[in-house]
């Protein structure tokens, strides 16, 4: 019965809370916090930059451009990282290449060892050379930033793309595009090395193609089903589940479903497969490039690119589905 | 065995009570409280009022009609965002301004950030304009009172209906004059952008286009499947789940379902794009105003509509299924 | 081991309790109580009676009558209600007003406000009126008592049947009966104001429906089914189950469940609307009456049909499949 | 690890049961308890009977022949309801009366009131004699011992076989019979009321009917799915479920089952159908008497039925699946 | 960091275990105790043989071969048995007698009371010698130690076949061998009392068919589904299930798996079918003695046999599929 | 909030993590310890060496190499094992020899008794060498240690394979040759014994088998299923399951994996049956010599092929799919 006391509490899983908890008289007023946009993140760096010392050459606006979908925590934690980093290497400022070591390292863990020189690395850099030919040439893909053999948690090789924060809204000609790009590395392997020898190292990509594939058709009516939203029913973690009216479908919509993820992933593979195979020989060049310096950025990419295609734009190519 | 002493228990779970529980002698009178009707919240207001000081321009009347379905406590809080915008405003009594401000966010949430000037605004734009229209043109729709594109919550923008509280009961044509509002945002998009510009951010009203179907085949018998109730079953939450004759049906009888989903939506859709494309002119227009004026009235889109219609009423549209 | 002790022990889910606790020795008599007769509620009535002062036309067979399967709980509850509306409206003795007024409250809640007079109001009073046709013109049939707009608990308006409590035995053609009557609502509203304006208000007739034709086609053998018990297995509650040989089918089995359900619904719905149809102009005239005196009985129902039918009587429709 | 020291330990879910707790070592001996055949149950009563005073008439071995199935608390229960009976109607020893009262009631539950004389009460004796019939003129049928028109438990009306104890093996027949009589009730009320006629009365006849001929398709291999073994799998209780190789099956087979048993029943059905059709004079005749008497012994029931009948015997018909 | 203790545990449930529980540094040696072969049966008896009497026809090797499968617990609980035995008939030295004895009491549990010699006994006794028969002249059966018509645990009568202890591997024509041979009974009861009076007996018979023939197909590629392991996949009992890629089938290939079954059993209930009926004039001789004898060992079945049959070998008939 | 204290945490089960631990502020760093791969197995090997002594035969280099997958502790493990060994031996310094049985035993389990020579041991021998003549001859296969007839754990005979360590990617032709490898057993039975003595023994290798194959038509896109993941979806241990898109299929899909997975079965299947016809007589002939010598090391093999086969290499035969 006091006035005066505020009570403030947060959670991360909004949709499984209890109702009765979010009714006026409990909690009444409820403030979602969406990740920070640009601005916000601007913001946030200049706070968390305060107290360290910086090299001239760095910019925060650059350091928020490279971190979408971080949050206040995420970007201390940056920042920290890199001041880390700038003691072990004994400099003074903090300068942008600890930044952008941190930035790596946070969003795909730590560097392992190098891959000794076998036909295996071989193989991983085509598959990232894939990917990053679809980035460099393909309308609607996000940039390349840069493409690495430098293995990283879990991956031998990594391309990084500079992320497109387009206010939240995704269409589906992006989609696709990355579709496509996440097929890129598998293509290669085909490509270049056969159907034989293609590797369980495109599982993940894989998972991701189709995870996006169902998402257009199961949640963003961007496929032949309709504009229908197909998800399977979120069974509510709570005893009864009350009013909610349900939306699980037959099986024979699960399979017309799954018949669209198939075709959509499909149509996209053989675009991929296509591109590569249009530019092989640039391909076979940026491998050896590649396998050479370790890392390529993606200027040096689509330089050396330039040598083999008039303009290597990200015009040459359009996602499209027949 | 004491008399004199009264037990006095509440939930909003009745669905899931132990029936037990429910026996004379145990609670012996059960008073179901449903939301306040209209004179109800009058009522509330009132009382809620009675501390404040309100602008001359407020009538409680107003914001009872403006909010169908909020509870009593719903109302208070509405009051007091209401005295501590007027607080934060440094106004004397709370004006109509700080009311509605309150209504907005307590129901769609908090205003964000502006969105930059792109193409994904202008997409946002359209897509608010397409819901608008169904709203105005279309028999058996909720009048429009404004669109925005003010963000509020998880929200890009936002067009409101004025609900109206025909005592509970909806009709068949009330249901497939709001599927076919909520489908305009994405007919909008796909019409003015094409198809592969067509974005995520329909996802939610796909969602709701799919549920209103779904109520319209299992529940309300308002489908060819003919005035069966077909819900899946409601698992009883305790043990055993007594005498319960059981709901459960086939898959084949699950396909039906979906098919009539998704005739009733596929209609619905196609009878969207018509009407933007029939009002292309209109909509492009209004979008400019929108963009420019970041909020217009339900009463200002008439007008801009009736430079491009003669009679911009409610009936130039009766959504029907072939 | 002593004995002089005896241990009493009262469940309402005979159905969960684990077998051994049943057995010999444990808890050697069980004595199954089913809820009161008529014979047993005069009995109980008279107990419950004993210091309440009655006016003289309280007769409590008549109350006895209208109470099948209420247990002595709600028996002792009813007059305790009746006591207190008695003492609310400052009479001296409980007349057969506050009698009835309780059983009303009993069964289906408190009254509500009454609705505004729109054509929302109209609609439920042909809803009315259509169940009111039915249970008067259909043979097997209960009797209509009074039909009413007033509404109680969650209905907008109720017709009340007065319920024939033949011995725990119902036959197939009482079944067909209550579903035609149940169907008679939502049949009315179609008739009078189309397809489309057809409302959600039918949703809990049409569950009703749905799970009496269930029970016809998975319990009784009433169907072309056959003379099998269908239903889904009632998963035992406690840990694997004994030697209960299960009785679970196959999807094709519940298709035919569902296929015999549509077929009784369907052909009992088209009954309805014939006979809707058959007495419009009845239909018609009693509606301004129900929407006038808000509350009209039984009696006087037939009293009303019978200037647009000769012989208004319960053989004049029989509730049949093709 | 002393010695000395016995641990007993007892169950009657065996098949929950952890397999560890059974190694040696932990309890070493197993003694499985049946229920006590007819030599056990006259010993039992022997024991129990001791300290009570019997009339000349009584005799132990005729109630261990009615008995089958009675553990030994059941055995004791059952004299000391004699007894109690006895006590209660002021008798000095129990006669045979008391005791087939408590047999009665230990097996159905106490009396309940007797029936108004209406048609639900006659409904009631030809479902009866229906069962009656088939046990008198069906090979392989247990005799009957009476049928009565005394509700006892949650039943109207009962008929009374003495069982057949062949040492626990039930043949194809036997099971084919049991069928049939218990199909015998609802098809009288088929026959003399007519199909609309027919109540919701036989529902725990048809779950019986229906788990008797499951069992014959999914554990004894006695229809034409073979001998196979299809029950649905127990699963099992405890985590993991081990070695235990599985036993679940597809769809079909399951539809294939459910054929089986619809054709196993309908078979069935029709002779019943067609027994009461040939015996229908006999039945009426019996029906009214049953009315009067309101309890006829297996005995009068077969010279009844002789009046019409040359030779009433159990070998008139035999169970047979074409 | 203590050294010099060393942490010892057990668990008969490895496949339930957490992973992480296993790992080095945790538990560094797994031992895998399997039940002991035929030199470790005989260690062990002489173990617990040591302060036991025994007399001279008693040979520990002969014990030991009668019980693989067997672990010390069991083999030390036999012999425990046999002298508690021993003791009761008031025996010096425990002999084979006794121990025999208790090696048919821990198998199949106690002794029951003797059947009287109705239809029903001699119905067993033909099934018991339906075993034997294919026991004694099917290649690949394990030889028919005895059978005998006093009843054990719940089994009315059994037969005894020797275990062959070959290695732990099953050959394909061995479980075929085991298959008709556990038909043997069913069949022999077909044979003889013809297809009604088949009995209820064979149920645990058709469920060890069922789960045998249901192994062929889905854990050891012994049909025509192919060299495929289609185990429906173990749920990982804790969180999660990690890796584990899962083995999950459809509906159409548990339906392939259903007809496998089918076709293995009733070939091979054919198999024993045929068998009974040509050696229907010596099963019928066995069976009267056996009823008169209670008991017949293998060699006496053998030489009965002969009578009837020239060579009454293994190699009479060979267990195939077509 | 203080500063200086560093809180450290493991789990091996990332994936059942809630993420709501992982977001920086709580856990900063995650650091992914990947098995080590071998110049981290030598570092390992070379400190837990250090207080050991070992014969100059030894190199830890070669331990590495036949290690891969081994973590720290199984290093540790496996040293002290070898010390143990040692000891037992009575040596005075660690040699090959104890190091290859600590090997052995911690990948396989404790050494069993050996098998009587009779026809079941006979049978294992032809099974093993089936294993090692796949290993020997088939491209991409990793090449024979040795094989071997000296139990261990639950197994009859091994044949062991010297890992290669490829950097964690496997081709598909790698995969393709595992299959035929495993396959080798049961054809060489096959092949010998005939269809009818084909054992049980093959159980665990069908079940790698069938889970080889459904990872490459589910995981791996590498089937005419496509480049699509189909896993069946790992359902989130943690309520809810958040914004996961999900994965389930439908039941037509499943069967289209069910095929893909026996087509690629069957295929190598029959490639491994035509291998061993092909080289039945040097089959023969190395049985003998392993049923003489109990094992028989990789390079001894490919001698005695040597034989029979002009070139006995890895590229006699490289494992395809039509």
């Amino acid at each position: 019965g006091n006035t005066g006391i505020i009570v403030l509490a947060a959670t991360n899983r909004v949709d499984i809370l209890d109702s009765a908890l979010l009714r006026p008289g409990r909690f009444d007023r409820q403030v979602t916090v969406n990740p920070p946009d640009i601005k916000g993140r601007i913001a946030i760096l200049k706070v968390h930059a305060r107290n360290k010392k910086f090299a001239k050459n760095v910019n925060l606006e650059g350091i928020a451009q490279r971190t979408p979908g971080f949050s206040g925590a995420d970007l201390a934690n940056l920042l920290n990282e890199a001041a880390i980093l700038t003691a072990r290497r004994k400099k003074e400022a903090i300068s942008s290449s600890e930044i952008n070591g941190s930035i790596d390292r946070v969003i795909a863990g730590m560097e392992g060892n190098l891959l000794a020189d076998t036909k295996g690395k071989r193989l991983v850099a085509y598959h990232e050379v894939g990917h990053a030919l679809m980035g460099t040439l393909l309308q609607n893909h996000d940039p390349v930033e840069k493409l690495t053999l430098i293995p990283r948690g879990q991956a031998k090789g990594l391309t990084w793309f500079t992320p497109n924060e387009e206010q939240g809204l995704t269409s589906r000609a992006q989609i696709l595009a990355r579709i496509i790009g996440t097929l890129g590395g598998r293509a290669a392997e085909e490509v270049v090395f056969g159907d034989t020898e293609v590797t369980t190292g495109a599982s993940s990509d894989l998972q991701a193609v189709t995870s996006m594939a169902r998402t257009m058709v199961t949640q963003y009516g961007m496929s032949t089903v309709g504009p229908i939203a197909l998800e399977s029913q979120q069974r509510q973690p709570f005893m009864g589940g009350g009013r909610n009216p349900g939306a699980d479908f037959s099986d024979e919509t699960a399979y017309k479903i799954d018949q669209q993820i198939k075709e959509i992933v499909t149509h996209c593979h053989k675009q991929a497969v296509q591109m590569i195979s249009e530019n092989r020989i640039a391909v076979d060049r940026i491998v050896d490039v590649l396998l050479e310096k370790e890392t390529v950025s993606g200027q040096e990419f689509k330089e050396l690119l330039s040598e083999y295609r008039e303009v290597p734009s990200k015009y040459s190519y359009t996602p499209k589905i027949a």
